[in-house]
């Protein structure tokens, strides 16, 4: 397997659909990065133009990778170590193309968007066992903007639980995409 | 479908595996409020034995459902008004045992113990659409106590993604669990 995969905090909606640069949170970094060394990411990119959030995530980095967390908590330290903080969406596809050889299928997510680019969580996992670099983009705040979903090569099936509301949190949604995609065995 | 899911914030464990009564979390809340909904959960149980624990998440759930909250953001609302916040288990069975005329099935869930009452998300299936009242225990801290998972009529297989590492947020795990027990046509 060779999947990476971003939190975009920009270009993302905000409430009123207006285009933003998202803050950073602790608690995304930490349950995304748990999550993709649950489910065997390479490389989870954490995108942000905005100086002091790059800055604000690193001190986070810095405490579970160098500082004290290091020791009171090493799982953190397992999983945070996959984090790599970039400016811009354009250097992390550089990353990975230069990394793997060959540039990544960019596969965006949302929570309800229908697009003809729509691939179902069967095509994604194809496109993963083919043995082609892909790579996962999350978006924060109320979503990546129609640019980013232009940008992308195919859209993923919006998650549907049992009802029609379909507000999960990125946290949330990244946990069930990356099981839906990467746990072959689960069970069920 | 008859399912309910509690967070259990006492008794679980802390790092040092003593038991404890862990705080409640804001983005608990938030993140297994909106599983519920979009999983189907008739009601969600906060427990916690601590006075002001149980105000402070009380705090939340007025200031979304009442609050400006319920106007800034009404899907928040629509997710928080499942929860339910009580002072221990054993309440919250008896309410749900009067709300559905008969006790419910008790599932615990862990991320890592193994023992004689594991149950597979096949079978967990299988009594969910069998009709029966079934649940759902997640632990806060370090998991659910031996006592508590002494207690349950089951012990739900853990998540295994593609790697060894099984430190999953409480978030991202009833993100994964849900996701697998309730999704029945899921595009995989």
């Amino acid at each position: 397997m060779r999947l990476y995969m971003g939190l975009l905090h920009y270009p993302v909606y905000n409430k009123r659909r207006q285009t933003i640069a998202s803050a950073v949170t602790s608690m995304d970094l930490h349950d995304l990065s748990r999550l993709a060394r649950t489910y065997g990411i390479k490389t989870f990119y954490v995108v942000t133009p905005l100086e002091d959030q790059q800055r604000f995530a690193e001190r986070i980095l810095d405490h579970w990778i160098k500082g004290y967390g290091a020791t009171y908590n090493p799982h953190r330290k397992e999983a945070l170590e996959l984090v790599r903080i970039a400016s811009a969406l354009d250097i992390t596809i550089r990353e990975i193309t230069a990394e793997e050889g060959e540039a990544p299928v960019l596969i965006a997510t949302d929570a309800s968007r229908r697009d003809a680019k729509i691939i179902t969580y069967r095509g994604a996992m194809g496109i993963i066992d083919s043995g082609k670099v892909v790579y996962l983009l999350f978006g924060t705040g109320w979503g990546l903007t129609e640019s980013m979903i232009k940008r992308a090569d195919c859209l993923l099936d919006p998650i549907e639980g049992v009802s029609d509301y379909n507000h999960l949190s990125v946290r949330a949604a990244a946990a069930v995409i990356l099981d839906r995609l990467m746990s072959r065995d689960r069970g069920v």
